[in-house]
């Protein structure tokens, strides 16, 4: 059982392409990532706050997701589906303890964004990817898109939030 | 000494106020913090992303890092020490595991910002504030500025980070 669990999560990994790098502030990428065309759009990491997260595991990140404008709005105001031009893009970092903040603290608890691991893209066109509810994925690393057939895989796994329209994070208020 | 550690986290809690509710988005506030007069900004929920974190203990909180555009500008450019204007804005949120993305994950890995917790805020005015090297600190829970005299002890727990001008957040590329 423990070794389905493991090669499940392992899966998920591949899959949904959660393990990569993110570019340098703001830097477009002219390369489209192969699965749904999407290129990473120019000024990404200026866009507002949706929400943080930290994952465990063989992910080990800490991440920031936010979103253009559309998708900034839908959120304020709880629109469900999301509108066509939503983008929403996680940006990841290794997950690293502070050894110059826990001396303040007196104690191990304070843990920082390290060196960038990801970034994930969904981009809602409800025409362009009608076949996937009208969301298409993209995952960049270093600001390069992943080659990987895998990326197809991706929205299977966002199926048990259907009713948000099939995204994972909430706004954090 | 294990309660002395305590005493100190406490202290450390106590006085740079880490664990205040951060109002709805965008929500200013007319009230001033009392210590430093400063008042919650205009639309500090859409400012541009310095970094995440997460702080263990007592805090359990997962925090986004945003700044007003002087303050972002000064950070990429690495300047040094940061121009009057600066203003860094700590958002909070109790630190949750999700039980709907560990099914996913298929095991217990997923944290997220659960209810908000805090709001603090560094404000640069080398004029101003020039008896605490140019920083006014704030502190904002639910929208109301703290009332302790306490907050004046903010300041000497970013001695250790003088030569980064008193701030611990580095800008997450």
């Amino acid at each position: 059982m423990k070794r389905i669990v493991f090669m499940l999560i392992a899966a998920v990994i591949l899959a949904c392409g959660v393990v990569f790098t993110n570019p340098a502030a703001g830097r477009a990428n002219e390369k489209a990532a192969p699965t749904y065309g999407i290129k990473l759009p120019p000024g990404y990491r200026d866009w507002k706050l949706i929400s943080v997260a930290h994952e465990e595991g063989q992910l080990n990140d800490i991440r920031a997701i936010l979103g253009n404008n559309i998708a900034i709005k839908a959120y304020r105001d709880e629109r469900l589906p999301f509108p066509d031009g939503t983008i929403i893009a996680r940006l990841a970092w290794r997950y690293v303890p502070s050894e110059e903040n826990n001396r303040v603290f007196g104690r191990p608890q304070s843990f920082l964004a390290g060196p960038p691991t990801n970034v994930q893209l969904m981009v809602k066109d409800s025409k362009k990817y009608a076949a996937t509810d009208g969301w298409g994925d993209a995952q960049f690393e270093d600001g390069k898109p992943d080659d990987t057939a895998l990326l197809k895989t991706c929205f299977p796994c966002h199926e048990p939030v259907k009713a948000r329209d099939f995204v994972f994070t909430r706004y954090a208020r």
